[in-house]
């Protein structure tokens, strides 16, 4: 990792950051002022007082997102505040840029109040025709992304919850095909407990898959949980009852869904799973097992999230995309089916599966297949 | 003004907005992801974590603009809520892109209470370098912008306070070399006591004109007013104890800056002005009286807002540039001596200023003479 952190400090020394301003319309005279800017932008101005739903075909409000973080839960590098955030905002901000075509702003806040991060979020929610909230920690990132979807009627998407849980149902759906199991009866463990863990359980069930259970820390999550959407979960999930630590659930399980640390997926507990084991160990940048050892132990799919290696399991390759397709068919939030449309999407993107190749890259959505899927 | 009507708001439903995200560098690999997102950029953001100060360095925190409003005060218009205003702000914006090449946010919020909006700001200036507060309404303004640069080490300038008056000194300096008057001994009256005129009065003070005198619509302003911002300005001027209407105390004025509404100044108003009369009539869209009608009553110079009048006295020939200085000197925050230079670098732009020609377009500081009056 050395020489890639050390290219990633210089390139962004370099660049002073990854994207700009840019003007949409030509401003060359006296007359483009006086229509763009005083006296003829009034007469816009008097229109939208009037019809502020007009707001997003005059403005270029409805095609941008604000990108908003308050530094919590950055990454597998935790609570790094609102500085330490930026280079990942920003990073988004491109991806949106280059992937979907969209404005992206990068927002960094310096509360960590998720009451006073929702009151400053729907203050300035005229500013916007989407909210990416990203890298909130939980539980708060549950609490904020609900009271803003209830009070605003933009879209507003967790990215860390529901990006990764759609990429993730993506890839399960073409890890299932090659192995020739039918994925709604498979055994589903999830190591880890965070935004990225309880959405993708949600989303998980949603599609129909019943036999999941979610482990912390502590090992299976409990109803009794004083965590009141841990306790929630735990009583939606673990139909077989199961309680203890990963190695003791992980026996004959099909599938894994590492989302927590490094390294705590060993080649024992990968030797005690169900034939054709699939492994998705998403942490990054350490994944919880490397692909070659969980292999050797008889995993037959692994996935992880980074991109030197197969099956790149990455939020990007859904996040531009969803928004598009929200912010270009007026639609006001994403549920579980458009997020359940947005993965089969990606997923039938892959014509014939293989274990090398259950997912596409993030350079292929050329055509806009999820946004087009999110749309209709 | 119909037809600029009509052509604006059909250009604005064209284009879709003014202003739109470009990305400021590569992104055709994998590679380059790995560079710009994860896992590179968590190198960076450790750096940013450790050292925050140098976030202007990594990122474009530092070459970007907030432009932000509650539409309480928008032009002319008055208090037209946030959708109205969008269109002015995203035209400032587009006027920061391409006079400054800065990078600029419209921000529109959706409480008017000055309390609140000075907590959202503070709460999420770590996404800005600078923050130009827009089209409040006085005396909130006053009281936000304080606290703000207070509170704040990044500079905050409400530009309808100190971008009228930097421009509006810019042109009192030519306008008395042309009328060959010495501009600290002239008699100034300031027809209006809002924003604009509460801050040009201060800066005019500060560059050595003592003889102002400042009416609100109720006539001169008192220093027993219950706006307390008022009652300090009305101990800082009016050295003559003037009272009364604008026909009474507008005799013997050298210079008149209207920064009121439309047509309160009558012909025999200006024929009862000291010789050699100058009149800034820059209520907009309609001037406190027409030049023609002005220079008939003898007013020898005459400038308002418009576009298609002599001397237009324009906000946007200061602030991409006191921006644009600032940042790229680090200063914290303007003060004014720094709108002095801004002012007088804008005046000596004219070599032989004379009665039709006092000030340069916008289109003329190509050289970038403000950003480099201000950063040095």
């Amino acid at each position: 990792m050395t020489t890639i952190n050390d290219e990633a400090i210089a390139l962004h020394k370099q660049y002073n950051g990854k994207i700009k301003t840019a003007l949409n319309i030509d401003i060359k005279s006296q007359h483009d002022l006086s229509l763009i800017y005083t006296p003829g932008v009034a007469a816009v101005s008097s229109l939208l007082q009037k019809e502020p739903d007009k707001t997003n075909l005059y403005t270029s409000k409805g095609r941008t997102v604000a990108v908003i973080s308050d530094g919590s839960a950055v990454l597998g590098l935790g609570n790094i505040g609102p500085y330490g955030a930026w280079p990942v905002m920003e990073g988004k901000c491109a991806l949106f840029t280059k992937f979907a075509g969209l404005s992206a702003v990068p927002i960094l806040l310096n509360t960590q109040d998720p009451d006073e991060i929702i009151k400053i979020i729907l203050s300035m929610a005229p500013s916007f025709g989407g909210i990416n909230l990203e890298d909130i920690k939980a539980p708060g990132c549950f609490y904020i992304e609900e009271m803003l979807r209830s009070k605003l009627d933009i879209p507003v998407i967790h990215d860390d919850q529901w990006g990764a849980a759609t990429v993730t149902l993506a890839g399960l759906i073409n890890a299932a095909k090659v192995v020739n199991k039918n994925l709604s009866s498979l055994k589903v463990i999830i190591n880890g407990a965070g935004a990225a863990a309880q959405a993708t359980a949600q989303l998980l069930l949603f599609y129909g898959i019943k036999d999941i259970t979610i482990l912390d820390s502590q090992g299976v999550i409990s109803s009794n949980s004083a965590d009141s959407y841990k306790a929630k979960l735990a009583m939606l999930t673990n139909p077989r009852k199961l309680f203890g630590l990963l190695e003791e659930v992980i026996v004959d399980a099909d599938i894994v869904i590492g989302l927590s640390k490094g390294e705590v997926i060993t080649k024992d507990m990968v030797k005690s799973m169900a034939n054709n084991a699939i492994i998705f160990a998403l942490a990054n940048p350490t994944p919880e097992i490397m692909p070659d050892i969980a292999k050797e132990a008889g995993a037959v799919i692994v996935a992880t999230g980074r991109s030197d290696f197969d099956n790149q399991i990455n939020n990007s390759l859904v996040f531009p995309g969803i928004f598009k397709g929200l912010l270009q068919s007026g639609k006001k939030q994403a549920d579980n089916e458009i997020f359940v449309k947005a993965a089969e999407a990606l997923a039938n993107m892959i014509a014939e599966p293989t274990i090398h190749r259950i997912i596409p890259t993030v350079f292929e959505d050329t055509a806009g297949v999820v946004a087009e899927a999110v749309s209709t």
